[in-house]
């Protein structure tokens, strides 16, 4: 095991007390990211579209005393399929919630669905993944310590060791995962080893400079999220900013998408740009883009955190 | 009556034909905006929020055949207060509208609902009012007459001649209604008037250079758009872009808000900005702006036409 | 010839007067747009970059009374290449321009220069291509004639009828020239001619739907301004919001860009794009793109007209 | 003297080792913060319009070999002011700096400048403030860290002790300064001296939640930058996002200026917004305006340590 900080830490996400300022001096278990936010749950469902499906569901909640939050559905008319989204308060449910999974079972096979019930209260579990580049890095730490994402970060791997210091001073174990043109199977063996190991549930490519193997990629489908430094599908692969530079466009842009064995063409969680013009060299447009992509993997990492995402076909919709 | 094109017009919006090249040659009645769209009922409803209301209404649609296209919720946690907007396909419904509306009425009552019930065949009619400015009042008529904004525009109104000749092109009705200080109670009067004779659902203060009276504010509450040439709360009545060009502001603004007695006080329904530095004169400023005054102004009425403008107190919820 | 309105129009511009409202009632040849803008002379120069060259060129035009009111200088230290454009005020000079002209070749010579000196007040011949799409024509056309866009606008071409009434409301003549697949030379021969009958400086494709000869576009080189419905480099060719639909991209933009033989590949003079979302449907897509395509354009178009774009390679310095 | 981390530290910058992944083993002073970049001079001027302004400066520098890689004017036809930056390759100067500024004294005495030559390889030396908020600090000192921001950073000074540990792990020094309200002539003056004995050149208030005595303004007059969260001059004064909430804006800003004696009213640096809804709680305006204010505060701050903001009067020029 690596060596991490000794300070006190929490013991539901890791994190250093030192940051946590927000926080009572007795937080009790579950802890939740954001102090004002009550525990929800959050179903989740995608469906083959037809009559009913809404009054189904929400009747089913308000049976059960559910008080929706928050409710959002999508209807894609030329897909045919419905996806829908409830945050309904925890406190409101008069039955405990397996048994209300257990009941709405029926419903579910009825309307087709593939669905799930999360917790707001219980953290998933984000590996990161990191190569030298320490933007992305720093800033997701960042938010994760002063409780703007709510995760818990059992780990850090990165195939270089630059970064050790500082993911061990937020108490977050750091390992050196080499990656050698001459030895990719092992190494990616034991990368997909450590994600088993620290039970990830997502992992978050924060420019690791690598592309994962075909089965690292169905193991974890729809489960690894990667900034690319482009407006895909401009600029697919390798130096997206020295192509953009080449092309002479007037505006460079950052892409946070689910990973596939398709290089940079999985699904797009989130998309942003700024304007650059001819006055930028090569290294201020990499400069710049920098505060893109930082932005655009933390708001794509949220929706995730958050079940806002589904993906359907190559595409996705995103709940707000 | 004003004298108008004689150009062959289109009976349910009274546009011309010459533009109206997404047409079948035959339109029957009523007629859509987007050839492609399907005619639908929204379902417009606010009211106390508490356990059972989408339940309830969805159920009821459900019961009634009423295939939802697009549905929106939004619950103020901290008024107490919710929202929905139901889009439901015309041609799903097993019962006439009227009777719908009738047996909707108990639900309504029960969860003390502002409601209302729209049809998208049935456009507004919108009397559009301008001064000297022609941008906003060109691009409205540009995305008019190419079906890109569904409403009638049964008339224009101006306090200066200038635009007669632009607006009778399109044939509508052009009006001239002077406002001089010494007599602006009558001029007012005059402009009550067309309003009421051209039956008038929503007046748009297309870069209108005169205050309203308070009476035609609060008989027209809700129903009368304004473009203000500043980001709001930001420079507040004559000469905007004045105050911002001395002020040394980074970004000009636009805001499409409701006009209340209060001058530009009213709820916001739409805002946007553009990005300008030391080397924009007041002259560019005032170009620069123009852009962000007609996309704002479009955006907002669109907005209000589609009947996703919900006002509460002195805000808006649009539910997109 | 064909059929122009008419109503009494300026002589430099060709414009009617109807919308002529900032104009005073005697005005003098030539006409400036912009009547607080004082007539200028633009010295555009581009050359290898060496020492002096700034001193050389500021020292000249000192020595001639020239009063600079814009300067704008870029060095491209990987291309070793200089551009600059200097906005000097007409009626500072204590020569002829004829004269000056005459004195700078030495020190352009020097320089190994690439240059031009143009006049503010003489408008460029800009002729409009259009197919059936109305926005980008509507807009141009309106910044035109609202004394925004300074340029003659001598015909309008287009391969449908549908625009004629509109073109032709702006005293404008239309050409109507149909391009059919089996005589694809002949058409493009006829537009070629009216392109040089009619004297264009300038041809702007407002989303003209037909794909230019490669020796069109050799005779006009760097001088045909093409709008094109997407982010380029993504999405070339044909249907490019289909495109972009079907990658489920979370921004749609539009490229203003020089035609050349290859398509959608020339140099980018202006870009920008506007977010969508799995909400939005094809023809909402479309709709949102058409505002961003109509600002793009009308923005390259004025860096263009204002002699401010400078074509290095395949990229563009554009001098604000 | 403040407890620093012991890791071996750079003399120029003061910057641990850790992070500098960008340099070589040895470095030789002056170290440059863009190791790509190469050492200039910038010569700064603002000065009463007239001809030949950059003829003299320009055949000024080319006498002495300087080579100017990049160059900015302005020219405010209004004030009447012009002002000027330039920037000159150090190595290509044939004379030492001191000479070249001696020589230019006449010079600028003959056009009544204000001026300044600086060395873009001597860092300024800026000193933090911040109370309990980490976002700005946290991303400003990143930026420090990974060379993206060059400066020394000789302290922080805060009003509350929960960033001591993280400002020490950078290895740089942190003060703990409260200010108790019946005590701030006190507080302010410790302030005031550690400021003297850091020797700051610029002080930035990295959302210092205290408002500076008149003294310690003028004192440090256009030298010190603050980031207010809301777009001014809409929300001025206290608690910005809750007022913003409150008018319902459609946008949220954030805005970075000097700061002057009166409150939230001097001269403008740079600004930006992020779009909010109604589905936005007090909350989470509060989180997204937080990436506005920190990359506002760095774009600002940058331009200041690279010499680019000229203050005139209550507005600032900024050459890029």
């Amino acid at each position: 095991m690596t060596a991490v900080s000794k300070r006190k830490k929490n013991k539901a996400t890791g994190k250093p007390q030192a940051f946590r300022r927000h926080r009572a001096t007795t937080t009790v278990y579950p802890l939740h990211a954001m102090a004002s936010l009550p525990r929800t749950y959050r179903l989740i469902v995608s469906c083959p579209d037809r009559l009913g499906i809404v009054a189904a569901v929400s009747s089913f909640l308000a049976q059960h005393g559910g008080w929706i939050i928050e409710a959002s559905q999508h209807a894609d008319a030329l897909a045919g399929w419905f996806f829908m989204r409830y945050e309904i308060l925890a406190g409101s449910l008069t039955c405990e919630v397996a048994q209300l999974q257990q009941e709405f079972e029926p419903i579910a096979r009825d309307f087709q669905m593939v669905w799930k019930l999360t917790d707001s209260a219980q953290p998933q579990r984000v590996v990161l993944l990191a190569s030298r580049e320490t933007h992305c890095l720093a800033d997701l730490l960042h938010r994760w310590r002063s409780d703007e994402l709510f995760c818990v970060i059992p780990c850090v791997i990165s195939n270089h060791q630059g970064l050790r210091d500082f993911v061990e001073w937020h108490g977050i174990p750091f390992h050196w995962a080499p990656v050698k043109s001459a030895d990719r199977t092992a190494a990616f063996g034991r990368i997909h080893q450590l994600l088993h190991e620290y039970q990830a549930d997502t992992v978050v490519l924060a420019r690791y400079m690598q592309i994962l193997p075909p089965s690292l990629c169905d193991a974890y489908a729809g489960r690894i999220i990667n900034i690319h430094h482009s407006f895909l599908p401009s600029f697919v692969g390798a130096k997206p900013y020295h192509q953009a530079y080449d092309r002479g466009v007037k505006l460079i842009g950052a892409t946070c998408h689910y990973v596939t064995a398709t290089l940079d063409a999985g699904p797009i969680i989130e998309q942003d740009v700024i304007r650059v013009s001819h006055r930028h060299s090569l290294e201020e447009i990499v400069r710049l883009g920098k505060d893109v992509e930082k932005t655009v993997l933390a708001r794509g990492l949220r929706y995730h955190l958050e079940d806002r995402v589904l993906i359907h076909g190559n595409k996705t919709v995103i709940l707000e």
